[in-house]
């Protein structure tokens, strides 16, 4: 975490945000916007995917991305990989972190990465082993998030006995960090809280605990509160929730970027974002992607009478 | 509390929602909402506010839906009253419980209610000895509303030692409850936390406390679940969120009453409302405001699959 920070916000929108958006933003914009958002404080970035081209045309230009993400001073690059071959090419573009991702249900895995989930473990495994044994490549930081860990479109509720499982799986092949993600926004407080602290029974103290939540069923900042209370310091957002909801139309999907921060800032946790500052950055958004509805309450309301955030205090701070 | 509930949730919207809409809302369709919503298993309604009718044209049928309320099983009537006249009104009536207000900003109090906070401490001491002395008002319950206990669109921070000095002396006059209200989204779920500490340390456990927020700034959810932490068990929101905030275009007013249900019953905790019933009653809020833009994650993104209350996961982690 960078040196005044309580709480680490990084940004997925370029990823998760893009991915289910087939209008493709354009690459200048996209690296405008890692410039803009990293400027106003964000200390990391989620760039791309390192999907195959077939499934997605929004990452065709994920090389040109992350050389000019690596050129942003202080800045975490990080990539999506889904498989060993997605890792060999975040390698090679020297990404500073990498996220796996697998799903805790065993429909929703087999339906979102066509395997079982002891094969994405074993997919997991080849990435680590990948990482590990090549000198130049150990200092790269290897993320899991666990999709639909709080709830799953296909199976309903979702057992926390399998998160648990497949988190000790994923930490013992060489896991950094594990997010816990709502991937479909059914989560709620009281389950955040105890999913959270069954993880930290069950993991210790060494591996980084994160969240990534949707806000699809309004809860995804309620969850965050919640993390927060279980000892959660970092959490993935979208800038003005891009992306929305692909299965509920006029719903959100990632939880707000700008709200998340004013949360954060307003509960005293400093960011190191400077919130006037990001959601200048919500125009280079708006003009990679003009129809897109822009979510963010922030964005909307205006912030509160003689709201300081936390800017000038992490200036000082640094 | 009704048997078999852990949570009251109140619908303010015919009051809170409908005061600050010109469009006059039919007088059918306000007891067909309060019918339905009562049917659906909310257990108050605030049906109206005792505002002089030069004030608000939104509630010169106050007489007829409050006589239609009262045939409605086992539902708690409640009604706004700005001042001694309007108590007399109420307790005319024959409401279950009345709601006063005040501002915990002076300079809010005089531009809400054009009195000073002392002021309006003498207004609440002389409804309650109304209440008091005449033996068939004494079961009427008295709220009161704390507004901009939590931050103020003229003032920006509120003290804390201000909304505790005025719970204190309204209890002391004889207030039933004490709703601490984030009228203009401000708070954050530290300071309600904070905020629900102070109080129930210098109230004690005599008086009933309440929230009353808004999601102006998108954390009202988050602030209810922060209030839970604190064992607030009562609170208020609007069906749909109805009535927007005046003062921020687009942005939300009063918390969805449905996405508040969905939360608490998520989270395991039993409101007695039929949540799917509920949904049905945005129809008529719908007819009775057509032009007006209703809010509602749930009613958007739909609920989870295999949603029947509290999550079982989150029952098997504990």
């Amino acid at each position: 975490m960078k040196p005044g920070t309580d709480v680490e916000v990084r940004e997925v929108g370029l990823r998760d945000g893009l991915q289910g958006i087939a209008t493709f933003f354009p690459t200048e914009l996209k690296k405008q916007w890692v410039a803009a958002e990293a400027a106003a404080g964000v200390p990391e970035i989620e760039v791309c995917s390192f999907v195959p081209p077939k499934v997605s045309g929004q990452f065709v230009d994920c090389q040109e991305v992350i050389a000019a993400a690596l050129q942003v001073p202080d800045l975490v690059v990080s990539a999506l990989v889904p498989n060993l071959k997605g890792a060999e090419r975040g390698f090679a573009n020297g990404v500073h972190k990498m996220n796996f991702v697998l799903s805790v249900s065993e429909s929703h895995n087999q339906a979102n990465v066509r395997c079982s989930r002891e094969d994405s473990l074993e997919r997991f495994r080849q990435i680590a082993q990948l990482r590990d044994s090549t000198p130049e490549n150990r200092k790269v930081q290897l993320g899991v998030g666990l999709s639909t860990a709080l709830g799953c479109t296909i199976e309903g509720n979702v057992d926390p006995a399998d998160a648990v499982w497949l988190a000790e799986e994923l930490v013992k092949a060489g896991a950094d960090e594990i997010a816990v993600a709502d991937t479909v926004g059914y989560a709620n407080p009281a389950q955040v809280r105890a999913m959270f602290k069954l993880m930290r029974e069950n993991l210790g103290d060494a591996v980084t605990l994160a969240s990534h939540f949707h806000d699809t069923r309004g809860l995804g900042l309620a969850n965050v509160s919640a993390a927060i209370e279980e000892g959660v310091r970092h959490f993935d957002a979208s800038l003005a929730g891009l992306g929305g909801c692909p299965f509920a139309p006029g719903a959100t999907g990632n939880i707000v970027m700008d709200d998340l921060v004013f949360m954060l800032e307003a509960m005293g946790l400093k960011t190191g974002v400077d919130l006037e500052a990001l959601l200048e950055v919500r125009e280079i958004v708006h003009r990679g992607l003009p129809q897109e509805r822009l979510y963010g309450a922030i964005a909307k309301a205006g912030l509160p009478k003689g709201f300081a955030g936390a800017a000038p205090a992490v200036q000082a701070a640094e």
